[in-house]
């Protein structure tokens, strides 16, 4: 094994073979950073997206807090049945794609599909572009490395994910859990000193005072602040995606893995609301020079400026960078399965060395890395493209569910469940679409439109070719028939006559072509007929035929193609082989000093030739004489 | 003819006959624009070139020009009997290259082809910026796009010469005579005032006032005036390597044109410098603020500022643009020549469409393109480069008609006319590589050298092929055997049942290879039995062997690739035939759906494989069933 081997082994870990599969099964433990990472790590961004847009409300505005994010966690409850409901009805994984293509029709399926490509794509920007961002806030002098520091967390991400789903969730287990940690800890002791205070506990190190009120309150505001809050639902629906990757007992440990992130994020969601209300934490500008996030601001109310706040920061700003590991982990099955059906590249089908769907890896990847490039690496500039995808996917997955219960004819509670969670996020997903229209909505929109046209393509394209080249019958050995065999010969060389004796083993008909450039006396016919022809007849074999192929323009390729396809014409049952010898050189360099006419030739055939012309290479090897 | 067609036909010419190859040669009358607008053009800034360095001398090293002159003029008249000389020798042609390689051997050969190769991508790059650099001293508000106009007058040579030699000396005529004549008038007018004034006359309008002395003079700096002024010469040699674009009597037409040419540049030589002296025009700063060239000057101060004196000035900067034009006529023949002995990549032979050595103009318009993008179209850097090629060039080939009068045996004045060539040109050669060789000679010579190494490479690698390919024996018709056949089968499709009925035309040992990624029960076999093996027993044919290869990392090529490898191994003296069916899609787009494993298996068998492994395509095109 070469050292470079080696060295992409110790990166990507040894090959897995097919029969290893069940080791890389992972339970709730692992299945939490692996599929949890984007719902978890909302919470450090949804009630800041909220507050932020109460900014002009002052002090006031925290209030309304409490009831945006209690409507939010409601609706995470819904969503959350709906999909405990549909691990239990689609064991092999039932994403919003599966649900709504088995239950809603082609139509419905292809929406739910482009909505959520798209939408993890923007997951994995939006993750990496927020964690450097926190980054940033932290050491200011980074920031004009903003798009570096941003593909530099994709790179990493990406190497990690390429070891497998078992190793990702083992290498991301401690961020995850030392986040929820700090933050619940944080939660506990706040909660414990406003109730000692009587509801008005004071901060241990001062706040910055809230921005004077600057606008009313509006119904079409608190519409906004809600669709804003709505992003830290993003990632709800991961693990029905993701089913297959739990070892036994597969459904059990999906449910479980889901109820603790969802339990998690309610706590921490419902934490963070109340506990802004009670310390009067008001959101400061984000473009502005004293910002600060939430966050940091509530852990320094609670615990003070000491090590707590920078470890509760640090892990924050960790499982930011890491919430695109959930996209990391999706987007490939699900383009895998919708691949499966026959809308997308075949490609996304082929299990790499470490099990993984790793087209879909590569694929995500560098769109990440693009959206990056164009929106440049800030969060601020890709928010408004995100969420619609998601909630468009959780209601027609609910819808699908519906239709799922309608179907079995029993189960009418489950039905009503599900009725209800369409409707809930059909609303929210109109409402985000609506206030986030303008400010890039529709650029997810148009995208999900030409995603949309492209999968159409694709099945379209696939559908013909199979119905063209499935054979439901038995072999007809009639069609056996001897080919004619055309031979291109420059000059009598040992590479001719590798290819004279090839073609003599395969047909008696035989046609070696020779072009003329010029009208000079050509030696050869003369060489022809004294080493080719006249040994063959002293062995009795068959006789080649020599074409002599006038080009008075000095053209090579032309002549022969030309007869090849005039030949093609005359016999209209025969196959009709062209020999194609090509000299294969040791050094690259080597192959500017040869023609390329042998490629040419080959191309040329295959474009303007057609179902009865093979084309047959004979390599010539330097050093093989 | 589609209206593509016939816009490049309109632009490029239709394409040339081979035996229209009479029609394309050329008289003294287009000979002098398509060999002569090098050396003719130098008239315009060789004698500026040794001015200018004159400045420091103040209006007394005016006088030194008209002794310098006289030298370069005396070395001109030696060059042009030797040259008369080698055209009568070589009638095919005889550049330096031909001449040194046949008398002095590959050495000198290789010396002179380099330094001549390199020479004439300078002459192209020095030409263009000299007439863009006129251009802009006309009209300073063009200086920002000085590369943009190189490369548009590059642009325009190369269109113009891709027509071939006839079509470009007919369009060049204009300028060149105009050129011509114009210099000639003002050097009459200017002569016949002079003798008329009794030796001082007054200029028309005033002359601007010579710098103050500032340096004394040495033998140092009049050598460097001289291989300044020597610059004049290069291209002299162009109508020896172009003899064969002449009509009959071939070698008659040349030497007339090379008579007329040396003769008009000797005229015009001499007559600057003596009208510069009798009117006393220094050369300005070419850096400083009132800089004016020198011919534009002596125009002046002889015609006055009128019409006439814009028509010379305009016929100037278009013979200097247009002087690029010597390096397109010559360096495809230089390249030609070389390739013709082996040291050249063979591409340099083809003959394009309008009967030119196309690739020799390829690659001349990208060097020249690359120099003048590297040095910013700026001529006073590419300056230094120049000339020591030439001269080199110039020397080897008087050095070898030295050796071919010598082995002639006869002819003892021809012979000491070359050798005093040989050494005055050779002192000359000295003279300019010490006096440019810091400001960028050293260039030149390491090219030169990186060159030669090149040419050795090419050569003794055509010689190692041709000694393996070479086959001076008839044909062993021993050598035909029935091959092995494989072929790769996924499904049974009508792809796979194409690929076994060429298969079975081909031989009777047929083996199709199924590889197996999974250890899922495979339905493959049982197919076979059935639609297969079955109806081929009951024909009476040849049975082809199954072989099931397992795959546990899922590879799908390594594993074909290596059966083929075993096979070849085992059987020592069969060919291997592996049959890649290939889908032909009618839509670029459509690629991606399809894997391009055909291609990875063709490329992996023609590095891994050898001599006894022949690939066949089979192409499906869709649509064809």
């Amino acid at each position: 094994m070469g050292v470079y081997t080696q060295a992409f082994r110790l990166l990507f870990g040894r090959p897995l073979a097919t029969s290893e599969e069940r080791a890389e099964h992972i339970g709730p433990l692992a299945g939490i950073p692996v599929f949890g990472l984007d719902a978890l790590s909302s919470a450090a961004y949804g009630p800041e997206a909220a507050l932020t847009l109460l900014i002009p409300l002052g002090l006031l505005g925290v209030r309304y807090i409490v009831p945006v994010s209690t409507a939010i966690v409601i609706l995470l409850g819904i969503v959350y049945v709906s999909y405990c409901q549909t691990i239990e009805a689609y064991p092999h994984g039932g994403g919003s794609y599966t649900v709504a293509s088995q239950n809603l029709g082609e139509g419905a399926g292809l929406l739910a599909a482009a909505a959520l490509m798209i939408d993890y794509i923007l997951t994995a920007s939006v993750g990496i572009s927020a964690g450097v961002g926190a980054l940033i806030s932290a050491a200011p002098s980074l920031q004009p490395h903003t798009l570096e520091l941003c593909l530099l967390v994709l790179a990493i991400l990406t190497i990690v994910n390429m070891r497998g789903v078992h190793d990702t969730g083992v290498v991301f287990m401690i961020p995850t859990y030392l986040f929820t940690a700090t933050l619940l800890i944080v939660i506990a002791v706040g909660g414990w000193q406003t109730v000692h205070a009587g509801g008005h506990p004071h901060p241990v190190t001062p706040m910055p005072t809230a921005l004077p009120v600057s606008a009313a309150l509006s119904a079409w505001l608190l519409l906004k602040v809600f669709s804003s809050g709505c992003t830290a639902m993003t990632g709800v629906e991961a693990v029905s995606n993701g089913v297959m990757a739990f070892r036994n007992p597969t459904q059990k440990n999906a449910r479980t893995t889901l109820t603790i992130i969802i339990a998690l994020l309610a706590i921490l969601l419902l934490g963070i609301a109340l506990l802004c209300r009670a310390y009067g934490i008001a959101a400061t500008d984000p473009g502005g020079p004293g910002y600060e996030s939430v966050l940091s601001m509530l852990t320094r109310a609670v615990m003070g400026h000491g090590w707590f706040y920078y470890v509760t920061i640090a892990s924050v700003l960790l499982v930011l960078a890491l919430s695109a590991n959930t996209a990391f982990a999706d987007f490939p099955r699900l383009t895998r399965a919708i691949a499966t059906d026959g809308y997308m590249p075949r490609i996304f089908l082929i299990r790499g060395r470490r099990l993984l769907y790793s087209w879909g890896i590569y694929v995500l990847v560098v769109l990440t890395a693009l959206l990056l490039i164009i929106f440049g690496g800030v969060t601020d500039r890709l928010i408004p493209l995100y969420a619609i995808g998601a909630y468009t996917a959780f209601t027609l997955s609910q819808a699908g569910m519906v239709m799922h219960w309608k179907r079995q004819g029993k189960a009418p509670g489950r039905m009503i469940v599900n009725a209800v969670g369409a409707v809930a996020t059909g609303i929210t997903a109109v409402v985000v679409l609506m206030a986030k229209f303008l400010d890039g909505a529709w650029i997810t929109v148009l995208l999900v439109g030409v995603m949309i046209l492209f999968m159409r393509a694709v099945h379209r394209h696939y559908v013909r070719v199979n119905r063209e080249i499935d054979l439901n019958r038995p072999f007809h050995p009639a069609q056996i028939g001897e080919p004619i065999v055309i031979v291109p010969v420059d000059r009598w060389s040992r590479i001719s006559e590798k290819a004279l004796s090839f073609a003599l083993s395969m047909s008696c008909d035989i046609r070696c072509v020779h072009v003329r450039t010029s009208d000079d006396p050509d030696p050869f016919p003369e060489v022809w007929e004294k080493d080719i022809v006249a040994p063959l007849k002293a062995a009795g074999g068959c006789i080649p035929k020599l074409v002599m192929l006038k080009s008075p323009y000095r053209y090579i390729l032309y002549p022969i193609l030309d007869y090849v396809l005039d030949v093609e014409r005359e016999r209209e049952t025969c196959k009709v082989c062209v020999i194609v010898p090509e000299l294969v050189v040791q050094r690259w360099w080597q192959g500017v000093l040869h023609n390329r006419r042998s490629d040419l030739l080959k191309v040329m055939l295959l474009m303007r030739g057609n179902r009865r012309i093979i084309v047959i290479n004979i390599p010539w090897y330097l050093g093989e004489g």
